[in-house]
Parts: C-alpha cells; structure tokens; sequence
C-alpha cells in the first residue's frame, strides 16, 4: 500500500459555530475524499476571524496533505477569508481577468445586473492557481506551501460540490499516489444496532485489518459499510463480496438492499419488473410517504398518486371508508386503515396501495390510543395486510418512521405478490 | 459586559470524518450555547483514534473554558472515548451503580432484553460527575480540569438534545456568569443575499458594535439575523427592536415573518385567524406541499387533505380537469394549474387550494418547456392567481423551491383576501 494521503475540512463562518446554519458540506466532501482514497482526519470549523483562520491553517498544514477550506467567501462577507489567504501565503489581492469575464457572463447569462460586491469576487490572492468556478460567482483557490495542498472553496452546496467534482478531485488524483479504496455496504430494516452487533459478532472480529466496518443506523434501518484499503480495485471487490457472502445468511431477513439501494429504489425496480403501479392513502404521514415515493427522477412510470385525508370526511368521500367503521373503531383503527388502503387502490387505480393513520403527537393522544400509536397497512390484488406501530413523542421522527415502516410493508408485499 | 465564555465543541466518530453521516448536533448546540451566552469559538471533528482524541481535548481546553464532546459512545463503539478521557483525566473505568440502574430501568420498561454492551455503558471514569441520561443508554458525564469543564453526550441526536436541555445548559449557567445575548430575526422572501445586502448597507454599517447581522440564505428565502450582547435582556431587547423597526420600511415587501416564523405557521395562524381551511393538488411536488403543512402540530385544525395526481387520469377523476385543457395546453400549463386549484378547493372542501405542475427534472424537459418549468396556483373563494417559475436541474431542489414559492403565494393570498 501507498503511504495514505491525510486530508483535514475547514469550514469557516461565525453562522456555522453560532447553529444558525446546519454544515451537510463537509458530511459531502469526507465521503467524496474516501472515494479516491483520501483519509480526512480531522474537521474543523472557525469563526469569520483572521487570527483564528491563520492558527487553524497552520495546524492543518502540519498534520495533512491536503487542506480542503469552504465558506468565508459569500458576497456579503468581509473577505476575511481573503485575506487570511494572502497573509499565509504572503500574496496580495488583485483582480483575476479569467475570474472576472466569468462573473459576468454568469450575470449577462441570467439578464440579472452585477453589483461592486460581485465584482470584488474576482479578486484573488496573486499566487493562488484561480479555479474556474462555472456554477456561481466565488472563484476557486488552489495554493501550495511545504508540499501541503490547500484548496478553496465557496460554501454554497450546488457550487462546492460542482467545484469539487469536475476541478478539485480530478486534480488531486494526478497530484498525489493514492491508494484504492472499496466500499461495500449492506443496508437493513428491522434490527436494532446493538442486536445487530451481536448477531454478526463473530464474523466481525474475523474481519482482516485492511477491512473495516462502520454501523450507521438511520430511523429504523441499519447501513453495514464495508471498507477496504488496498492497491488493486478487482482484488478488494472480490474480498469485500466474500465478506458480503459470510454475513448474509446470518441476518438475510433483515437486509433489503445494498451499497446505494435505498427502500424507494428497491420499491421502484420491484414495480417496474412487475409493470406494476402503487399509490398512497395518507392521514397521520401528510403526504410524506408519497413524497418520498415521487423523490427519484422517473417515478411516474409506477406512482399515480396519492390522497391525503386529514379529515374524516375525505376518508369517507375519497377513499370509501365507510361511516360505520369510523364510528365504531375511530380513524386510528386496523379497520380504517384497511379501508384506506383498499379504497386508495380503487380511487387511484393501483395494483398497489399504502395507508397509514396514525396520532404523530404531540397532541391528541389517549390512555388507549397514546402519541405514537399508528398503523399501516398494504393492499395488493390479493390481500390487505396491516401493522401496528407504537413510535415516541416526537412528531417528526414518528412520521419519519411509520414512512420507512409503510415503505418496506409495501416492498415485502410486493416480494410475495412477485412469488404467486 | 462580562468577560466572554468560549466553547469549544468536539464531535467523535471515523463515520463523521468519513462523510457518512450528516452532523446535525453540532449546529443545535451551537445555536443553544449562543443562546445563554457562550460563544463557539470552534468546532472540531475527530476519528475513534485515541491520541487525536486527546490532541484534540488538550488544544481545546488552551482555548475555551467549555468543551462539548459528543459522539464515540455507542454500544457498538470500542469505548475509545472513556479510554480517551481517562488517560486525559487521570482515572479509570468503573462501572457506575446509578448509571446501571437507569440502563436496566429502560430496558425493563420497553420490555426489551439488556445485551453486555448494554452493560458495559454504565462503566465510567471514576473521577467524572455521572450526569444521568433518562431517554437512552449512553450516560453523560460532566469532568472539570484547570478550570476548564468537559462534558461528555452521547451522539445520538434525540439523547443529546434532551441532555443538554435538562442537565447540561442548567449547570453551566450555573457554573459561570454569562452574558446575556438577544437575538431577534427578520425572516425574508424573495429577494437574494447580494440584493438585499445592498438596499440595507445604509442601515447595517449603522448598527452600534454590540449589535452584529448575519444574513443567512435558504431556498429563496434569507433571514437576517441580530445578535445582541450586554447585561441587560430589556434593554438589549429594545435595542434590537428599534433597529429592526429602521430596517423594516426598507424591505417590507419581502418580509413574511420573525424570529422563529415559518411560512408554515405564519399560514397556519393566518387560516386559524380566519377559521379557515386549506387543501392541495399536487403533481411535480409529489406531497411535500402537503407534508410541510401538516409537519406542525395542531395542523389538522386548517388542513383537509392533498390529491396528489401524478398522471393525467388523476387530474379529471379526482380534480376535475378538463380532457381537452391537458390535450391543448398539455399537464404543465396555466389553464392545468389552475383548473387543478379550483377542483382541489372542491373537491376537498376548503377555502383555499394550492396547486403545483411541472417538470422537476432531471428528465422529461423539452425546448418549449425545459425542466424547472414549474406552474403553481392558488384558488381562494373570489379568485384563483397563478404564478409561472424557472426554476434549475436538480429535482430535489425543485420540489423544496416550489414548495416554498406556492406556500408564499398561499400567504399572500390569504393576507388579500382578509382585507376584502
């Protein structure tokens, strides 16, 4: 193996130490840098302040290779950044031609009229590689100093991730030997971390050194990630499927995909192989299971669509549900639901419909139905089948969650329909 | 004003390092610490890596008089962290008596069986304060060293959150005397970051120093944000509100809300104020009109229900439009958008409807019609307003923007037809 080349994240910006912005950048550039081979080691985050910007490049310097450094440059900063840069790397700020003829024709382009603040982006610090930025107005920065790479870039999420995958990573790979990384991932629903954990105990500690296992569990699901460092790509998929192949019969009920496989794309390639069709009936979700369904390009080859009766009334007029069974067992009942479910597949002309109802909270529970209670239910062409949820207090996790629940109810019934 | 107290906040995890998960803890407790008047001065993310762990506790405490650790606590955690902090504080691991009573309490109440790693996560430092966690199995620990405290949370967002609020943010206003901090946040629509930066320069280079702005952007909408620091909460208050009264006359037309307002409940006291209802029709939003409405509490008092109608059969059964206005005009037009509002407000009983279709990409475009063509409407009970958006290529951000010009001009509708 390649020495492994040894990357920090420096985000800068009062917003993100003072919890006024959440940072999804660096959770981004860290997964796109162990792709190539990069290992980051530490993340950092400071203020709009140049004394703390100088210290945090200089300790980054003395520990990786490669300095990745966003945020600081928006139009309505002081350019502090900027001049941290100049500072550390004894430059001075002067206009860039490049950088300034694509500022404006990002502006002409968009019939929108530049302001002095815009045309301040184009200046960079005299010895800094400018990176032509195509999505946006703040330039990129490449610099080097004592063999340790220092990149640049603006916070905005589309720009930094455009920048970084057509400009930064390509030019990281010729700068630098790297070693090949692998990734294998297994994702279940169901199982609880720590009970996975003891299950897959003894394969897990039979692991080889250059393999390593993460547990990422997410609102009911489990993502197993295999990681392997190596120098041959064809040698370390052929060792991470091994892996794959040992730990499967162990936990098969629980897996429902792996590496990218995500329950909406599992849901959307099992419809399609059925040239089937799936819609929702939604009270206690809102709309969020059909949301999710609709959330991958293409989706309307299988998703007609969805109602969303809040209200007794739409229950009745637009599902079918009879008057009867809401006076009798309440709209939080199996009855309602799987009434829900079967006058969706009417109304909406699906081979497949999803109900659920449900008291999210935080309000409007009862000693026999408290905050959490919620069921779901499935209907197929030949049966309807139901389940009862008890979830938290929090109104968002619970509909997270009856979300994920009442998509892979969909996904086991459309398995078994498969199989008739 | 009292001298400042710094934090610092220090997160644990190669998963973190390794992008595999998001961070979200890092900006709440961020946001909560400015909140009584302690100031990040920096965040820091490390790997399960004993010596960069206490590398890291070692800098941040020559820095700050708070440093917040989080993460490298889980059941399936090698337990690097307690080793970590007892090389760092000089003790050893011993399991903690109350600690293993709360963990076997919360097993027994969720009728689950405890594991040994469940066990082994009462097994503490023996020179740290046991800060009992009542909402999972990771406990907190408190630990002062040269004047410096340390605390030590769990990572999981649910556990930490509920940690720091009843334990942790208690004891450190005890601990020092703070500051006191205002914030008071004026939320915009509608106009960009670099626009508004210019019509209010005026106003901002006036602000005193005690009194500093952030602009904070986020799908078409910015919020401004002032932070005031002194030692009196009236005053800083008063303060905060005379210059948001300077600032108001300036951009009132994009202003739609304070401090905590969202579109949604600024729509949501907007209806319960008129003892009005609200429904949707929905096509290239997929549900997430809907599912924002119903994310509040409460929300089911003015929200009916959603028809989601993904294909065209949809929009005549359930909303009513016309088979020749989708052969002339075609699904993403004005005449559909429209006929889709008015047939929602009928068919789901309302006073108002809101409608959205179009092209969210990244497929299905055309020269007359590229993706990001996006129709939105709203009926009200005298008129139904359109709007057409030209929006971008990604579709996720499609649907959030869309989903928040349609709630816009559901709040505008509202507002006008209140004056009638």
């Amino acid at each position: 193996m390649n020495p492994i080349i040894r990357a920090e994240i420096l985000t800068i910006g009062d917003e993100i130490l003072f919890g006024q912005i959440i940072d999804t950048n660096t959770q981004w550039i860290g997964s796109e840098l162990t792709g190539i081979g990069i290992r980051t080691v530490r993340k950092t985050s400071v203020g709009d302040d140049k004394k703390d910007i100088i210290a945090a490049f200089t300790d980054a310097g003395k520990r990786a290779e490669v300095v990745i450094v966003t945020g600081g440059l928006g139009p309505t900063k002081d350019d502090v950044t900027k001049y941290a840069f100049c500072e550390y790397f004894g430059s001075t700020l002067k206009i860039n031609e490049d950088a300034l003829t694509l500022i404006t024709a990002f502006f002409a382009k968009r019939g929108r009229a530049m302001t002095e603040l815009n045309i301040q982006q184009a200046a960079l610090p005299d010895n800094c590689t400018y990176v032509p930025n195509q999505w946006g107005t703040a330039p990129g920065m490449w610099f080097e100093k004592d063999g340790v790479v220092y990149v640049s870039l603006p916070g905005v999420p589309y720009e930094m991730k455009s920048l970084m995958e057509f400009e930064i990573l390509p030019r990281l790979k010729q700068r630098f030997v790297l070693n090949v990384i692998q990734h294998k991932s297994v994702r279940t629903i169901g199982i609880g971390e720590s009970f996975l954990a003891e299950k897959i105990a003894a394969w897990e500690s039979a692991l080889p050194d250059h393999i390593r296992l993460a547990y990422l569990p997410h609102f009911g699901q489990v993502k197993l990630r295999l990681t392997g460092t190596g120098d041959n790509a064809d040698v370390l998929n052929t060792q991470l499927l091994e892996q794959v192949d040992l730990v499967r019969p162990i936990i098969d009920e629980y897996i429902f995909g792996y590496d990218q496989d995500e329950l909406e794309s599992v849901i959307a390639a099992l419809l399609i192989s059925q040239q089937a069709t799936v819609g929702t009936a939604e009270s206690c979700t809102g709309g969020f299971v059909s949301h999710r369904l609709t959330s991958l390009p293409g989706s309307s080859a299988y998703f007609q669509g969805a109602v969303v009766s809040y209200s007794n009334e739409l229950k009745m007029n637009l599902l079918g549900v009879s008057g009867d069974t809401l006076a009798e067992h309440g709209a939080v009942s199996e009855q309602t639901v799987k009434e829900m479910a079967e006058g969706a597949r009417r109304a909406l002309g699906t081979t497949y419909a999803i109900a659920t109802t449900g008291i999210a909270g935080p309000d409007g529970g009862s000693a026999e139905k408290p905050v959490g209670t919620v069921w779901i239910a499935c209907a197929t062409p030949t049966e309807t089948v139901t389940q009862l949820l008890k979830l938290a207090n929090i109104r968002s996790i619970n509909i997270e969650m009856t979300s994920t629940y009442a998509l892979n109810l969909l996904r086991k019934a459309i398995i078994k329909s498969g199989q008739i």
